[in-house]
């Protein structure tokens, strides 16, 4: 079967693999219908991150099971199954408590499960899902194809963006602020408008990107960053906003977040942080600011998702604004790397 | 009238100052009944923070007004009231979001208000309340004597150790830890057990604060610290606390809260933060630990728990272990800074 791995830093290519199968009574093997490159698969690319070795790439998937494990039983051969981009055995204390990324067994696609076992990654033809009923979820009978795109932003992007707001105690009436004009920064705001907010103010200087915030419920823009970002965002909403999503990861766009929020207000981050510690305590303490968020337990959010996608209520696809067959996985890489495109989405 | 003045490191003394008096239509002129000193008033007095000159000193206490301003409505004179350790005119749009720390206008006694003038101390025979509507809680009828020193806890120390529990959300359930053993630390666990948890553990190594801690609610001690603290806690919580309550204010309690906590748990903090940004971000991030607190708008919470002590529900006023006539300042201070007590009480 062929796989994405990415070699070096610039080297992405689809590979020719051994196939995978299932091995564990827990496994199901799944044939992948639609991937995506996300933002943080750029790390690497890009050398943020260092490259060790190979190393399988893909998070998010979905796809229709072909076979499962002798215990398996929520997920059957036929079924459209979207993976959530960590793996975890919801049977746990932490899948239990709602924080499936923490996993005690799980891990994530391309990595190494905490149970010990590597994980296939998600921009190929097959995956096998460890834990499967933990994992994935099943949607009822195979849907039309023009809901491909919303389903795969359940993998990561939409329930990333929703971790956010939830992290944020985003409610009606709330006076919102998102940082970052990403796949995840417009899914904040979709998911922001979505749980009620009465303003949301997407910061962003590309119109392309201005324009699907609006589409999805940003009533405000702002364009200008740094002081002059957080002035705006004042002159627009008085003392600061209730609520602030910080969908980058940066020095600086946590500095927009901390800045922007008003005293008692909160902040959600999903963002990877790419820096140190860069929380300034004493400004947090003295204006009682709440911070909130992580890496976004999505398989919490997929069922409540998964329902206002199939219901129409939210169109979260739309933050694809390209396709590419899977052998040209190395071009897309490449356009998002340009910011060309916001998400890449790719057919095997 | 006599007032405490800090002079220098270790030079604290009550002195003889010039008569304070209503000048504003807001003023309200308050006869101190008790006041105290807080573990924050050592800072200067240990040298911890730099002492620029005579500083008042004292913002805890409760009295009977005197004299009112033109313009005050809801106190009266000879109304029992008591003083939140920050002034606020309750009219701001931070007020409004009960956020009344950040008042655009109030500041703390012994300082300068936002609005300009110098607030008076508190450990003191009269203090002015400026914002005296905004700021002072007015009891109906002057209380039994006995009820003095718990009403006199809700100017600071009640309100703060409510204050970490509310930001770190404690409710019916959840195992909750309490870092601190000072006068915060355990009105922090009487407040977390009156919100329903289930099981609070106090880490405290001394047996006088362990026996208050185990009166106010607390179920479980841990004793040690660092490393060892955080093992004793997961042996007695298995994943971790739902929610840490940090009542100190230094590294290693932060870090002794962040280490205790549960993948998606809760940590509301209330120390005041003795040193620069200490959040491990990452830490945070991979496990979705939520941070609330800061300094405490006690004035938001002044009626629910006044209501709470002129029921008998709690009795947070067992904190003070030693009460001092106000010429003893001086020995109250040196006796909190040695740890031979751990709030003492002043009476002028």
């Amino acid at each position: 079967m062929r796989g994405t791995v990415l070699h070096a830093t610039g080297d992405v290519r689809l590979d020719e693999l051994p196939d995978t199968a299932v091995r564990r009574p827990t496994d199901a093997l799944v044939r992948v219908v639609a991937s995506c490159v996300c933002g943080s698969d750029l790390w690497g690319y890009r050398g943020i991150s260092p490259v060790e070795g190979p190393k399988r790439m893909g998070h998010e998937f979905v796809g229709v099971v072909e076979e499962v494990g002798a215990e398996v039983r929520t997920v059957r051969p036929g079924d459209f199954v979207i993976a959530p981009f960590a793996v975890s055995d919801g049977t746990c204390v932490h899948c239990r408590n709602g924080i499936h990324t923490s996993c005690a067994s799980g891990g994530y696609w391309g990595g190494t499960a905490r149970a010990g076992h590597d994980i296939d990654g998600g921009q190929a033809e097959y995956v096998v899902s460890p834990f499967a009923d933990g994992t994935l979820v099943a949607t009822s009978g195979v849907p039309d194809d023009s809901l491909v795109p919303s389903l795969l932003t359940l993998s990561d992007v939409m329930g990333t963006g929703h971790h956010a707001a939830i992290a944020a105690k985003v409610g009606p009436g709330d006076n919102v602020v998102v940082v970052g004009d990403g796949a995840v920064g417009l899914c904040a705001v979709l998911a922001a408008a979505r749980l009620g907010a009465e303003r949301v103010i997407a910061m962003s200087r590309h119109a392309d990107r201005q324009a699907l915030a609006t589409a999805f419920g940003a009533t405000d823009i702002v364009a200008t960053r740094g002081e002059e970002g957080v002035a705006a965002v004042k002159d627009l909403l008085g003392g600061g906003a209730d609520a602030v999503l910080e969908c980058v990861g940066t020095k600086e766009s946590m500095d927009q977040a901390l800045y922007s929020v008003r005293p008692g207000g909160r902040v959600g981050y999903v963002g990877v942080p790419a820096g140190g510690p860069e929380f300034p305590v004493r400004h947090l303490f003295a204006n009682n600011i709440a911070i909130g968020g992580g890496v976004a337990p999505v398989r919490a959010y997929l069922d409540e998702l998964l329902a206002a996608v199939l219901s129409g209520e939210i169109d979260p696809g739309k933050v694809f604004d390209a396709e590419y067959p899977l052998d040209r996985v190395a071009d897309a890489y490449a356009d998002m790397d340009n910011r060309k495109v916001v998400k890449a989405l790719l057919r095997p």
